[in-house]
């Protein structure tokens, strides 16, 4: 049984990492920290959790979290890279859901969240947690950065594309939008219910930070520098990212339903759906899976390409789990097999 | 491993069965039919179903159904009563999700549903599925009625009162509210997203079908004839049943708190709450778990009971496996111990 | 025309006072306050009002409301208290939306509002903002203390009970439902879309600030004091208020819908539905009208009412418009005769 | 006073042109016909309407119509085809909503509406009811054909850059999503709130109808034949559409903000944002108004441009009073000046 540790588990990625280890035959959370609600039973703050979980939260400060196996990161950005140095020095595994240890480029990750990176020289030991991209690095880390909600939708929905090379790569468009879960749990006026219901909205449009990330990774990808134009929206829900991708073919004799579907065919998280259907957000709502459907429209010259995922857990902690499978040497899928809860 | 057929396997309560039982360890289901749908595939038209369910629908006339070891019936009402006596004949067990076994008066049914009962002589053999009340008779049956979604939430909150007899039973006041999924997956106008949506209202005000099931069982529990006031309400969502009840103090000294949770402490579906924190419906979404709350305002003579149920798990095809575990000598909670997915 | 002032001007009260009064052919904003938002434009904040409001926010400190003919308090409670006196002393006229001088005993209204009140003199000056209740003191008066959303809406459903006495006047419950925008615009977790959308739930069950203020209004109609279990639920919408409730009769002869439709007969904002119609909130959506059924299910002993306003607008703006209609001796419907959005 | 008629009003965009026409002071709805509802009172069917509206449903075969100053059609496609000769012959001025008349070309009508046109010598004689393109045909015509909803956000957001020339029209893309009431008020499984609410999907992406109609009037703009890829996508809410728009730019040297803002500088009807603030479908929800932000991401190649409207005000009867405003002579802007409600 391996023991877990979760820094800064009031947060929504916090509490469906809880939800879904409590459902792991292999993992038990033995300590989760949050300052604000130190000593606070978990179960309190999310009843849902009541009779699943006997923790409280303790305090960040608390030395438990090297005797743990692993230790995740679920706190806001710019919060990890003081913390995890100390926990690589002690050999303890982590995997960071937080944005800290992403870009590879200390400098380019600066510019972005707007302050000096705290622990640079993790930054090359840190692999990205995209496990259909990366598995075996991902099998051999220490330290494991997960791929942000929206760059896992949009990643996988161009890797194909990319990879077989019949796309031009200087215009992508990714046009996604996202339940309101995504924003996180801080007391913002914008993400009230009153502000953000009944409506629809994008933002972010001049630059939302997942940009670099999404490049960085379709660049490595394709072999070149890609430019992506990314408008993240609003959705008046919970739950779920559609990415809606844009691009220009650059061969005209491509399978494109049949590219998907072999590259996808042995991956246990990607869905490639038929021709002609195309996914919800609703039907993987609560897994770890993503669902992708690819279309030609009127035979012409732009491919779109639709993907789904839940964004707190194929986006977050679910594949955080996935990571940690790979990690452990544990079946990949091991407690991540939950069925979409739908209607 | 049960064999498990589902009739009626189209509408929400259908592949809410599906849902469950594919993460049962002991039950498998090996045929569902539908007449509309025969012959497509179940994950075509529930595609959160794909990998997790490799079977078509079949005609409901086929004779599959006799060799399964237990069949659900997911249909509307006014349908199992005409099919379930050649399944009673053959030996088959049968859970009814339908109102069709649920009222002991063929009469009274009658007048509530509109037409003569097609097999009455059953009313008497069938069982009341509301395991909290009736556990051993549901273990002992051939074939079960399954309560009711408001049933189900109005009786567990009346239950302890009831029992102990400290309340009024002439004006026993059921204010309830469910979301949209409990009026099924019929194509009606009243149900589509623009006319329910951003909006709210009470419905079957002057006499709802319920009410006399409610009546019935709560009458059985007080040993003399109580009548309720049964307002339901429709919520602009999808899933969930929040119960407020209402019921006339005639002692006291009672420690309402204590009543509760002494009554419902062996129960592994039934969560009573602290005093002074109330149930939400989202807790409980996915799962088979109520969860209670009780408070005497202001310490008036008013008792004000809060249930919150998922009215397609506890208040449907959750409690139906809940039933089939009892009546196979299976432990109760098996497959049953989801966790709410919140937020 | 008359120049009107508003203070505390980026709530939701303060954004529909605008909207309202856009549209109103006989009055003009002058000025509006926020300490936050002073210096911004008031069309920046609300993009609605582009094109219908050229003003900017400006400092609460400023002396222009004294010019002012009449100022509306669009504050959180416990904040006109202080500034009401000197324009009083000024001899403007001031409609205060909060729950300032709702309450006549000024030990109650502390005992509920957690600070002693800063001008309790005024509270005998003060008139009670219900003008199917009290028209005429409204039209004489130099402070209006606006009834609050709940308590609109649960007293002009009790109020024909009441006035011909045909109820038990101990155990009266209002049952209501209420859109997350009657808790304001402030950056709060527990209203975050995340929290409460696709979700219902009880709050305030032991004892919520606007009982006093029904109760004072209820027994002041009854002759008598009355006795009200209020139970508030909270809607996963941004809009509407539902009130369901519930009396015993003391006679048996009540032609109850002749009862509502008389009383209400002359009445402009209040609509009786016919029998066996129920109202929805969405078709009061925007509009300062309250539609209301009642029932006696079953021809039992217990009746129902239901009422639904538009929190925002008969609830508090619409309601706060019709004051100063009837305050400045214009026709009482002036600039509220919008027709309800739906869908 | 002009006496209007509608044809087929139990829809949405009817109670939508009753909504509007209950708010003009020149134009009054005399007749309103629908086959499935004829003799019920309006009001019983939409009790937003009591008091605004005394008319009962009609037989559509009633002689009233032609007796109208001018008739609207608020039918599903391919109805309005079959009537509307006849008011033409009788010199009824005629605006249909529908698609019936927007397509020039009758083969490529047919080929998307899947029969032959029943009058397609009366498409030429149709003038496409886009206001801001062309206001004088639509002043001087008999038969208006009203843009539809999304061709009215997606043209107007790419009209300055095609008038400009300034972008490559071989790869227009169109990201829209609506809410579900474009969907119409028949009873469909696929728009029941259990379907549809809480996710989100793309549909019709291999060729949705309003594809044609989006080509055909921005290749008059653009004087040469484009080419947009559209892709719709259904919002979990009711009203309101947004488009994201992007086009690769030809030229380096634009100031698009100023583009945008000079187009549009004296319509009254389209408003177009500053610099870094983005629309939003609430605050033009109930109103006629479209709003419009420009953005060029990171200084690169790709423009995206932003367009809000209520798809059931300015995407359809909004627009369509709109016309007739024009077309009898009256002020463009008369009855439609409501303010969007927010929240």
């Amino acid at each position: 049984m391996v023991s877990v540790g979760i820094v800064g588990g009031t947060g929504y990625t916090g509490v469906e990492l809880l939800r879904l280890l409590a459902a792991h035959p292999e993992a038990r959370v033995t300590v989760i920290t949050s300052r604000a609600e130190a000593g606070r039973r978990v179960d309190d703050l999310y009843p849902n959790l009541r009779g699943h979980c006997e923790l409280a939260f303790s305090d960040p400060a608390s030395a438990e979290l090297t005797a743990c196996d692993i230790v995740f990161f679920a706190t806001p950005h710019n919060v990890a890279m003081h913390s995890v140095p100390d926990l690589i020095a002690a050999d303890t595994r982590v995997i960071d859901l937080s944005a800290d240890y992403r870009i590879r480029d200390a400098q380019l990750w600066s510019q972005w969240y707007g302050e000096p990176h705290a622990s640079p020289d993790l930054l090359s030991k840190a692999v990205y947690g995209l496990p259909e991209l990366n598995r075996d690095a991902i099998a051999g880390a220490q330290l494991v950065a997960c791929a942000g909600c929206y760059p896992t939708s949009i990643q996988l929905g161009f890797l194909p594309l990319l990879e077989a090379g019949v796309v031009d790569t200087v215009n992508l468009i990714a046009s996604a939008a996202s339940g309101v879960s995504g924003a996180g749990r801080q007391a913002k006026v914008d993400n009230l219910l009153s502000e953000v219901s009944d409506s629809f909205k994008a933002y972010g449009v001049s630059g939302h930070r997942h940009l670099p990330e999404i490049e960085q990774g379709l660049s490595a990808v394709a072999g070149e520098s890609v430019s992506v134009t990314f408008v993240p929206h609003l959705l008046p829900m919970v739950r779920g990212i559609h990415a809606t991708l844009y691009a220009q073919l650059t061969r005209t004799d491509v399978d494109l339903q049949g590219l998907f579907a072999e590259r996808y065919a042995d991956e246990p998280f990607v869905d490639v759906l038929e021709t002609g259907t195309y996914p919800q957000t609703r039907t993987v709502r609560g897994t770890n899976r993503v669902q992708i459907s690819v279309e030609q429209p009127q035979g012409r010259n732009t491919v779109v390409v639709m993907v789904t995922e839940d964004n707190l857990v194929k986006g977050a902690s679910g594949q955080a789990i996935q990571a940690m499978n790979l990690m452990l040497g544990m079946p990949e899928t091991l407690g991540l097999t939950q069925i979409g809860l739908l209607p």
